[in-house]
């Protein structure tokens, strides 16, 4: 782990059963996380939680208890919740693999996070998951999406791992993607510069226009390199000149 | 899932605790999959498994035992084989997420493909192993990478469905990426092109082309991307002229 992992908080709330704590401790040690908040958990310290813990007792030692999400979210500045739900409510949704590479490069930043997991039976509420910035959605069977409790932070704990592991994250993203509609200007620039010189078939330009959009879009260029693109673009103009 | 999902088959070996078998077939559900093969469960049927597997009963009532897995895995094409410990043997080693995406190009290509997962206690002998085309190890915690059984078919369960949903893989990928040699001459052609209409700086040319080679290497472009901005590159030249 290239990271503070403390600034990675599990908070698990009103836990029915305190296997599933044990089983969340271990899940979090097995990808480096230690960091263990609990709300309301109806039966803790236990033997049960012991038990499933394995090697990770010492997460379960360090355990934070407190009686309301917000007090166990309160020194975070961005908060993630679980769901597996469809929600009436919009809200921005990210994949557990998405989620795990804002999540990673936040802490980077030296931003404390945390990550809430609903009650076994029924999740997270509206009223609760209204208190996160960013939910956070497994990719699962739409026939039965329905994970255990400690295989949801498994999962999500993985991520965090792997992006924090990808030379991905490491070793190339030292300036931030550009948005939307850098990227949309971008692409449209070179769009015209490629009629402009002759190699868009102008009676079939459909396809090699979406397969362009296709390009740049999967190459999500950061800052810099969509500044020299757009630099290489307009060099090409000036020439034609 | 879109994929025949029998193709795959997932094989528990001695397991102890009949509850693990259970949790096994709650995650392959929640991931898509219902193959299920024991090879001498140590309690089996048991209430232990039905408690822990939810809504996945079907996929207990389904199980195939046997008494060796070579009898397990005889109709499989291709075999994996699940290890968190260093081996003294050398074989081929995948991640979690790149056994996904060859498990999926596989069973796309209706090939029967098996995963094993070793005991509890001991995970996998050298020999059990060695019945396998190739190891999938999941990034873990090095100083406790001992995933729970159940939690380890969890993630390569959940690689597998992402693979099977990525973009990557049902919607774009309609033509083979380039090889290295390909790419090579691709981001040469840029490179001298960048250099002919003075957008590279001859003063401090490496950083510049480090990025610029960066960037085509994460792109990773199939053929049709790569030709399209050759032709890109040479209609450049042409208008030069």
């Amino acid at each position: 782990m290239s990271f503070e992992t403390n600034l990675i908080n599990i908070v698990l709330v009103d836990t029915i059963h305190p296997g599933n704590i044990g089983s969340v401790a271990r899940a979090m040690k097995t990808m480096g996380l230690k960091r263990l908040s609990l709300v309301n958990p109806r039966i803790f310290p236990s033997d049960d939680a012991i038990a499933l813990a394995g090697n990770a007792t010492e997460v379960l030692k360090n355990v934070s208890i407190f009686s309301s999400i917000k007090d166990a979210i309160k020194t975070s500045t961005f908060v993630y919740a679980t769901s597996s739900r469809e929600r009436s409510i919009q809200w921005p949704v990210l994949n557990a693999e998405q989620a795990a590479v804002k999540i990673f490069s936040e802490v980077n930043s030296n931003k404390e996070i945390s990550i809430i997991f609903g009650k076994e039976d029924r999740g997270l509420t509206n009223e609760e998951l209204e208190l996160a910035n960013r939910l956070i959605e497994i990719p699962a069977n739409p026939e039965y999406p329905v994970l255990n409790l400690a295989m949801s932070v498994q999962i999500i704990c993985y991520e965090i791992m792997k992006s924090s592991s990808s030379t991905m994250n490491k070793d190339w993203r030292d300036y931030p993607e550009v948005n939307s509609d850098q990227l949309q200007r971008l692409i449209d620039h070179f769009i015209e510069t490629a009629i402009d010189i002759d190699v868009i078939d102008p009676d079939n330009p459909k396809k090699i226009i979406s397969r362009i959009k296709r390009m740049f879009t999967r190459l999500q260029p950061d800052e810099i390199e969509a500044s020299f693109m757009r630099g290489f673009l307009s060099g090409i103009k000036k020439k034609l000149k």
